[in-house]
């Protein structure tokens, strides 16, 4: 794998870090720095979706959080041939939703599914930028799981390993391209 | 053009009118319904980016505003080749910004985009869903103006021509799927 994984370099190398943001001793790390560059878009988006191209593995849909997971799973949804479905904060959706309450670091939080979003029996995809404490993405598992469709995996371009998001999420197959 | 005009066709009929929504008198188009059958995502992606493929027209850049405008501006950079770059509402961009307000039909909004995003002399696209009364796009157009780059135009899926966005606009150059 010498291509994906100096295709991997290249993107961890343009990734910014930007020091005490959102707040002082985290550090954010900004992917607008990799999007911005055509070249390494196209590698991030390739490397994503690569364990999803083919037979069983396939998805019907891919499944994007608001509003900086709709940039990826947007690009992976039309790499793999896949639809695509967002998930929203409460109250951007038009029609009827389903919906779920999860906890941050202070307060909770709700996201939205249209009621219609998800056929019955369809093999669905989370795909996001970021894998932090698998706050957000536990939460749209359950939203998936109320649905009766089959949930493949999800795929990150970076996992925050510290954080054990993977762990909290198990036994969700995880993928990312990325880990710090 | 029988293969596009065919292809719009069911993209078209895939819409779904949401009566009153967000108020009384409105008709929402909900593209969700679109997104979510994967032949339908592919030929909304090919249409929006034919303009654009080859030569003079391809695009160094795409950019897309948040959030539903990220979903089709990831997947047209994605499509042309082209880097993506975020405008995104006043606070969530994490670097040092260029800033502008413009008005809604109640107060106003704050759009920003990251100083260091567009390099001198790329060559710009604005994606979005939806074309309404040209506001955000226009403000859009003031941030790239400062930049020094090249706008080529700007493309959407969908134009409400009765809302007369295309003449505030002018003179960019305008591209849309579908027209109501």
């Amino acid at each position: 794998m010498t291509t994906s994984s100096s295709a991997a370099d290249k993107i961890r190398a343009a990734i910014r870090d930007i020091p005490d943001y959102p707040k002082p001793g985290i550090v954010f790390k900004d992917i607008t720095t990799v999007l911005q560059r055509g070249d390494l878009l196209q590698q991030a988006i390739d490397l994503m979706a690569a364990p999803y191209v083919s037979g069983l593995s396939r998805p019907d849909i891919v499944l994007g959080v608001e509003a900086r997971g709709f940039i990826f799973a947007g690009a992976v949804a039309a790499r793999l041939g896949a639809g695509f479905v967002p998930v929203r904060k409460a109250g951007k959706l038009p029609w009827k939703t389903r919906k779920v309450s999860y906890a941050l670091e202070y307060g909770e939080d709700t996201l939205e599914i249209h009621m219609d979003a998800i056929p019955e029996k369809a093999k669905i995809l989370i795909v996001d930028d970021l894998l932090a404490t698998g706050g957000t993405v536990g939460a749209v598992v359950q939203l998936i799981e109320a649905t009766g469709a089959k949930l493949l995996g999800a795929s990150f371009l970076i996992e925050l390993e510290f954080l054990k998001g993977r762990n909290k999420l198990s036994p969700l197959s995880i993928h990312s391209v990325i880990r710090f």
